[in-house]
């Protein structure tokens, strides 16, 4: 069964504790359990990996390759408009890899506008909160194909 | 039966035709027909326009309200990047509306990094060939629950 | 008696009717009304040209010539931020021309304070809602004399 | 009686005296006197001030306050371009405030093209000679209904 | 024999007839004559488009790959500038395109310094009035070969 | 004892008076007060001076040098943007400057996140309301030790 | 008793160790025994956390809201310049936080002039060196009253 | 006999008495009194202003008008780069400007580096502290013939 | 006979002998030999010069105008870019200059879209190989009629 | 004997794992064993540290100071681009900081054009492989002399 | 007797022959001489030195300093604008620099309000036309003493 | 054996002479004694070219190619900011080259932070004077491998 590996950036651990205006209503646990859910359906596993250390989410994607995943969906967070390093760990892989944001980071502050990984995913889902981690997931599937 | 109204830009009805690096080898009838297929599975009703002319483009949008559509995908092609007139025109509306792109538009020429509908629209999908429609129906579907 | 041509840009024919943040709560047929009455005051003809097709925009400028038009009040609407087309249609006159917008532009998006007519109108009007039209009407006449 | 201060700024004292291209033919008083027969018209008080110092402009917009104005019309001059204090003292007020330009400022030096009272005041007109400031009155009249 | 088709953008239809600084003293009947003239010199078809609407410019551009067109000449006019849309069409061409402009572009407003053609056409020809449209279609025959 | 000058800038006459998103609702008399309270707490003597006028502004600063004032603290307001006059007034004094703004200027308007002060003075006290200005007394006390 | 946790940045343990210039002659031991002090004289608790991990910084802020920390005295170092991850972790909580630097950031290299939590905290103290962290704290204290 | 004005600016009342790196060791009385041997030597009369207030300055300059004043020499100080006021002022003025500065503007901070009195004087001299003003004197008088 | 003067600019005694993709396959013996014999098909004089030193550019440009050259014949290569001082020799002639390119500029690296010699000129041929010299010979034999 | 330390910064230990554009074929071990061998040629100690955690690497640089380091050959990967907080920690230190890159970073993505080490590092080496870390191994020695 | 160097640069050997406008109706021969005739007054050498030869105008400069030269006065012309080479020149000397210019360069093309000698010279003479040159020579004498 | 040609650029006859901040100490004859031993030791024959002249230097690296060169090493010294003519004569070559710079040109005026040489060279050396010299000259070896 091919292997998608879902990852979630830096402050993701606090989704649906506090400030529902930035982070939600949902927490990381009822969105893995989603995920997981849509997972079955679409018949791929699953793993999910959360870390505020940009070193951490390196070495995570370094084994990627060693656990051969056929795709990642990721949400970097904050890290997505300055960390060239998890960049540059996403670039070595040869799978596609899903970018995905919860806001509509476009509507946002300026910073925001800009992500530094864009130039090497297959592509972005951005804006629908939830939802936006199972298009991410159904989008990982399709490009797999 | 929620009704979504799916756009089509300037010149998308080459689509298939020629030069698949921009345009693939998908024609627009065949997208039309998967984007149905889909429809039928999630039990909303779609609507196609495609048109190279901003003005009727706009006078779509319009009456996309007296039509009491539910939801919108569109996938502006190059007025994406200049169209100010159809920005306002979609400001008008008060549903959920879905950008999507059929390539990575944050991997292409620079001009194509930045959207005008960015901050009016719901969410943006990017970069999945047909996908990117079908994902961008689920969205439009999801944003409407 | 001296004629003036009075053009309204694109999405102006959904003045009044959904948006009032964007669009006001007056109809474009009540702002015509308005308008007419005053040119009776002031005693000039007026016509009145609302497309959303930048094409037709340009071919009723160019009309305007034979048409022996003696001013143009113009809202440009979306198109005043980008189209250089109209602005050159607007160049090949020789009559003053009088570019309104309802709402204060400077205090809105940023994409708002730039107009590309600036250099080749004989003035701006920006900021009273209908009254800028009206006072557009007075501005053509005053600059005809 | 509705009271409208109309403003004069730095420089304007020269206005009609030399230099036509920058500061036209008509004097200071002239168009006092033009503003005044306006005035009588619509049926408003109109008071003028003119100073070349910007702690006297500041010191006559506080004084606004006190006398109960009805409405501002400003023509800033230079310091239309730079001047943040004044741009501060006009923010206190809560009247309607319109800033009229003799000439057009979009077709001038670029530093001309920035107001840096734009976004504050309720509407601009530029460009009409003497005519912007008795446009510039009823716009203000206009905006206090 | 080959066949070349001449795009005439916005306003060109009044080449001739206003405002010789900005359009000459040339009719586009006249420019398309002396066109004609030489193409039989170089023994080539030409086929001749003006329009004002974006949109029909695609339209024909996109009729030219039926058309089995040898050759492109255009002068986009204002649309050189903005128009992505045109840029998009003409990208799906596979022969040669060659841009023209009768002024020397490079030598007015700014606005005018970039062109949305210029990465994608063989060549351009800029400021020699009628005759860049001449020079053009020599180009577009010397592309051919 | 040491002797400390409390500079009030434009428009702080009308701190407390009206509009408080901008100017609070403390007046200057009463932030004054709470100075002189601290001041001899802190054993030094302040005095304090306010002035719409730029050119006054300057004078006074050249006369601390004169009364051998030990420090400076400043709320320069609008002019801490653009008066290079006032900044050069200041760079001619040794003694400690601090500057003090009661708002958080680094989320206000963009033209406020710029102090052409900034790189002269000893350092930066913002954001407090009237508390900046009890910390900036603090500050210059302890930068004359 | 309120509490008031005071975090230090990367690089920040060797203060007082090398380099005067960047660093100051003040040991981190040192600077948090003043503040500790003063804390007994403002009657609240302080805690002190110092680490060179973003990821450590971004939990320990998580952890400050199960603590019902009361205010937050932070000097980000280098992070203030591009840590958008510690800024979404600031951003979470809704106390007041008290932006912090010892030297004058405004006197420095360019790239210190911009702080990316400008927006979100209370405020800023800069350029007093240990008085900067004693002046935060009492910044802190009073902005919980 | 020719009539110069030599104008003073913003905080030249300072020449000569604190901080040498900035205002030169020669007192403003000692500048004049040297202008003064030179006016004697090319038989011109000079006058001479300064001020630190922007209105007194342009009230002087309006006032050269009347006085028939030949021509200008002025060193603008910090108004040099923000006041447009006095440029406006100068630009009313028919006779050579000549400005100057005591510094070389050029290799200071970078805002010394534009004028706004650059486009509208005659010429500038900058750099060699008294001597500019001499030289200047004796430009202005060359210009004048 | 009118007279043409054709300047090759720095390296391109390299045309034809090394590096296809930067500069053709064609020797500028063979460039010089065609456009000898389109001179005679036109009946105008040519004559040809190239060096790689800007001073001997200059130099010969300023002959240009002893020897009566009716018209230039520009490749400026590198120098287009940089070379003020060939721009401002150029500017001395008061004949016809076309500017050539054999790549088509606007294609290349960012640094050679813009030309220092594009607002002196009569105009510009780019894009065309061996073709751009003949239509640039073609384009000045036309300017001079 | 002389102490070198060589800093490999993120994701350099995947070095020769995968995607040889971007990270060579040659292993980090062999990097190491290819320095190890220089080292010993040019009498010097070299110690090896990689970490892809920022902390950490500023941890080990801190370290530096105690360990009596005479040089440091530093390659930061991703963080050369936008880690301030490693910068500050290099710049405590007072022993020569040679930079070096594998690739040419200049002939790389634009982000990659600008160090944040570059001002305060001995030198730079990029674009000769492994060979960049031998030179830089000289580099470091010679600058110790 | 003190020497003074005087450059002139690329094109001044045509001043006085074409293009008023551009270089005035003063001939080189003429400027000299009248420098002569001055440096006879000011009893000083000069020597006169004209090149549009780059590497010789740095030659020169070189010369200037086994010549034992007491003072520069230099009109760069074009070059001022881009030759980093001439700066570093000039650069290397340690007497007094003068930069003239016939012409107001603040009142001409924006890439002339650039110099690269700017920050290197000891000051700048623009605008005076042939008395640029001889205030430059004035100012030149005046800094050497 | 290997051929490499070590080119010395504008200014840098002057290298000892004059100007040790800018130059160093060591003359281009030292520094050309020392390149020559090191090529002993590594086996290739080097060759030396200095010249003030662009022209100079594009024929001399023309003649590289007759010459079959293996390697260039090159200081540009200032041209390295602005001559794309050495860059585009470069650019014809196809062996290694290695760009040279003795001083650290990213820790000196911005306009050395940019070479026009970056992207097309094998890669750099910056920042350890003389040694940059023989570290470029084993880089040109280590490249020729």
């Amino acid at each position: 069964m091919r292997k998608i590996l879902v990852l979630h950036g830096i402050n993701h651990n606090m989704f649906g504790k506090r400030d529902p205006k930035q982070y939600g209503t949902v927490t990381l646990e009822e969105i893995n359990r989603r995920i997981l859910e849509l997972s079955e359906t679409l018949e791929v596993d699953v793993e999910f990996f959360q870390t505020n250390h940009e070193g951490e989410m390196c070495d995570r994607i370094h084994r990627a390759y060693e656990d051969m995943v056929d795709g990642i969906v990721i949400n970097g967070g904050a890290w997505t408009h300055y960390s060239y390093g998890i960049r540059d760990a996403l670039d070595i892989l040869e799978v596609p890899i899903v970018e995905v944001h919860m806001s509509n980071v476009y509507a946002r502050e300026s910073f925001r506008h800009h992500s530094v990984f864009g130039e090497i995913v297959q592509g972005v889902v951005s804006g629908f909160g939830v939802d936006s981690y199972l298009l991410g997931l159904r989008a990982a599937v399709a490009s797999m194909e």
